[in-house]
């Protein structure tokens, strides 16, 4: 795959993890294991914002910065002096991910407890990158979610990400590449949009209008220097009073002059009141061409409240703090588990039985009903074949099951890099968006809507429960030995 | 000050900033106003988590940041893509900030409203840089200030960041920074131990105890290797059942090897009631100097529950999600605003009295009781002295004033970078946290609990209130004009 830019271009990326998967990995460099094969899962256990739904996105920026995964002279040296010992930093001076990745496409939609990505190598270098996987896949994946939210309600229109000042410092070139492929139409953010080829976009600030004497001069002299692309923000001193008022006078001036007047920006107030009212006043003037946008603490839920209850009269909308960081949510509870050794399928249980996780080597299934939808998802041993898999479980009540005759089925999980070295094609940003409408359109509507969304089926199949059983049954005795004595 | 190492080292930043700056800056340029002299005031309006402060932070990694605000070859190029013109694109090959920028110390102690920071420049330069200020600042302060409500239940307990995982994609960096400040003990994130001279610290995960056939197994060759600093996750299969009765075997044979196990770590369940049962057995083993360690959706809240109304036996924390993201905030909602052009206050007006932006240059004062407690904040135009300030008012309600008779004063905004060059010595982050601490100490109790916090005052000074009253009166009348005609 061609060589792409990352933020941090050229800077090694080995310490771009845990301590803990460093001490780990001299644990098992010294213990043996070295050389035993693992295979992890990625996975995460509830949708965001109590949706229906996650959008998997963060792939080919995790990929990339995973090229980057290795270890300076200077890494090393401060390595040492944490007390990290020799030959294991030997080891690590030349260590380079060598394994292989499978994964769901950048743009999938995706369910809890399903495997999205799926490790192998040496167990050294699949714990070592769990960090960086978690921060990047976690992360990317939620403000994706969040973006498409937003999507599905402003429908054709368009918003754009504005958040990089709310944004968690650098954690917004992330966010405005996941924001995008959500369906953010353009970001504000200049670096996000050179390195990942996202449209760039803005406006003005009251500061730009604050400089001039007067809210008229300042107006026009934007438009004189940007007649074509002219967007004035009208909440500086008074919206209906001023603002209003005084963008129709430059639109009029702009018309003059052969040019159109693109749209007025609101950014405080009642935004539904306002657009109505602004709306109108451009009408009277015969200017019903000019677009308003609005800003100011947007979210998927007001913009549904906005165009659905109060028919507000705006044509685009910039959203800053909720979008870049994925607020309500703090981020996507992913996590990433053992669940082979070398022939050794693994597990870890736990009191709540919902959080025991599925072990060995797997494979993810969409199945599809006649009419092309998704019908229910399914988790199979790895060596499996889906079509002769007829009926699949619920992995907690096994009496839940479902037939799956009739339909048809795609293996969701990929390989994406082989051998350490990244086989997964390039893409744009925006084909891989467009893979992600592709999608929600086969993604049944009742597991899109906000409130209480209908729950999609994610089951395992009878070899799988089994493996599963047999090994919790040896777990459970071996407990109770220790309990016993 | 001597250079430091950033996680982008080498790199020109002059894209990190919104497209509507450049597009503004663009527009300065073309409109004849590039060497007109601007000041900005950084400020924010309400205190996050509903508190009764905010930490200030991030000043440092700000600065950093910005001695790499620069345009590359490559970074022209795509501007010129974007249509930016030949003159503005040969002006920004060459851009450096060579202002001055005023600040309150790093670890502050702030409030809303007050001016944080000041910049000081042309206005092209001044507006360029504040989507990257705004960026770092606000993210910083959030954390540090969460960081700090986590100090302030956990007392001497100490608890460490293990976020990564959970952050948001890069912002895990400043973020493990800002969390050092506010009282962190370490972080597991590595590069940000190596970056900023943070402790880091860590322990292990399920995947090794299930790397090995047997818990048992896996704690002794963990042991084996870290004889000196084992800590043992116990909850991989039954925390009670069997966790904890292998780690107390294991206990026992580092002793016999002259060893202690440092600790083990409670990662799931009802920490209050494992980590009480857990001490117990420990105690009767005799081993009663093995710490417990809690990890697992803590926050400052949960915390202060398990310590003073369920007793547990925890001595220190690992907290992820909501120390590295600031949840339940997303976002400080700090603003960069216009305050003078040249000679000229300036002012933002709004519908909400309270949202007026305070004109003109200025300063921060903090006065202080005769017990040397902060008594009174006052904002102050820059050339007032504050020794003839006797009263300050209520920024809305001018009934509302204090006297400061017997207190003493302190300027707050002190220069950090002059003429471009950053002239603020270089510190340890632990000093930063060290001087946190000595002003939690003037900061009276009443502002530090967390339900209904007392609100700490911050005053205007007369001559300011009266600059900003003639403004807004001329601002008013210009409205007024508009609308009769």
């Amino acid at each position: 795959m061609e060589k792409r830019d990352t933020i941090l271009s050229g800077i090694h990326l080995g310490l771009y993890t845990d301590y803990y998967e460093l001490e780990m990995a001299q644990g098992y460099f010294y213990s043996g294991k070295k050389d035993e094969q693992a295979t992890f899962d990625y996975f995460f256990r509830s949708n965001p914002y109590q949706g229906g739904f996650t959008v998997f996105a963060g792939l080919l920026d995790f990929l990339d910065l995973l090229d980057q995964f290795s270890f300076s002279q200077s890494d090393i040296k401060y390595l040492k002096k944490q007390g990290f010992k020799p030959e294991f930093l030997e080891y690590l001076r030349d260590f380079l991910f060598s394994g292989n990745i499978f994964s769901v496409k950048e743009g999938e939609i995706i369910f809890p407890n399903e495997p999205i990505l799926k490790v192998e190598g040496n167990i050294i270098e699949c714990q070592l990158i769990e960090s960086l996987l978690l921060n990047i896949l976690n992360f990317e994946s939620l403000i994706a979610t969040k973006a498409f939210r937003i999507k599905l309600v402003a429908g054709e229109k368009i918003f754009a990400d504005f958040g990089l000042r709310r944004a968690q410092g650098l954690g917004a070139f992330h966010a405005s590449r996941a924001a995008y492929i959500g369906g953010a139409g353009s970001t504000s953010n200049v670096l996000a949009g050179k390195l990942f080829g996202i449209p760039v976009s803005g406006t003005q600030a009251h500061s730009w209008i604050q400089s001039f004497d007067d809210e008229l001069d300042s107006f026009r002299a934007y438009a004189n220097i940007h007649p074509e692309n002219t967007v004035l923000l009208v909440d500086t001193f008074d919206t209906l009073n001023s603002g209003v008022p005084n963008a129709i006078r430059v639109a009029k001036e702009l018309e003059e002059k052969g040019f159109r007047l693109k749209a007025i920006r609101l950014d405080s107030g009642d935004l539904a009141y306002l657009s109505v009212k602004a709306r109108q006043m451009f009408n009277e003037a015969g200017l019903d061409y000019v677009n308003i946008i609005a800003s100011n603490q947007l979210n998927e839920n007001v913009i549904k409240s906005l165009l659905q209850d109060q028919n507000a009269a705006i044509d685009a909308f910039g959203i800053g703090t909720e979008l870049i960081t994925g607020k309500s949510d703090a981020a996507l509870d992913g996590v990433y588990k053992l669940t082979q050794v070398d022939d050794q399928p693994k597990m870890k249980i736990s009191e709540n039985i919902e959080k025991n996780t599925l072990p060995g080597k797997k494979q993810l299934y969409r199945f599809f009903d006649t009419a092309g939808k998704f019908y229910r998802d399914a988790i199979l041993l790895e060596n499996e074949n889906p079509e002769s898999v007829n009926h699949i479980y619920h992995p907690v009540y096994p009496e839940k099951n479902s037939s799956l005759s009739e339909c048809t089925s795609e293996a969701l999980l990929q390989p994406v890099v082989q051998n350490g070295k990244i086989t997964l094609r390039k893409q744009l940003l925006a084909d891989i968006h467009s893979y992600l409408m592709e999608r929600s359109a086969q993604l049944p509507d009742e597991h899109k809507r906000f409130i209480s969304p209908h729950l999609y089926k994610v089951g395992i199949s009878k070899k799988l429960m089994e493996t599963r059983d047999t090994l919790t049954k040896q777990l459970k005795q071996k407990i109770d030995s220790i309990k016993d004595g």
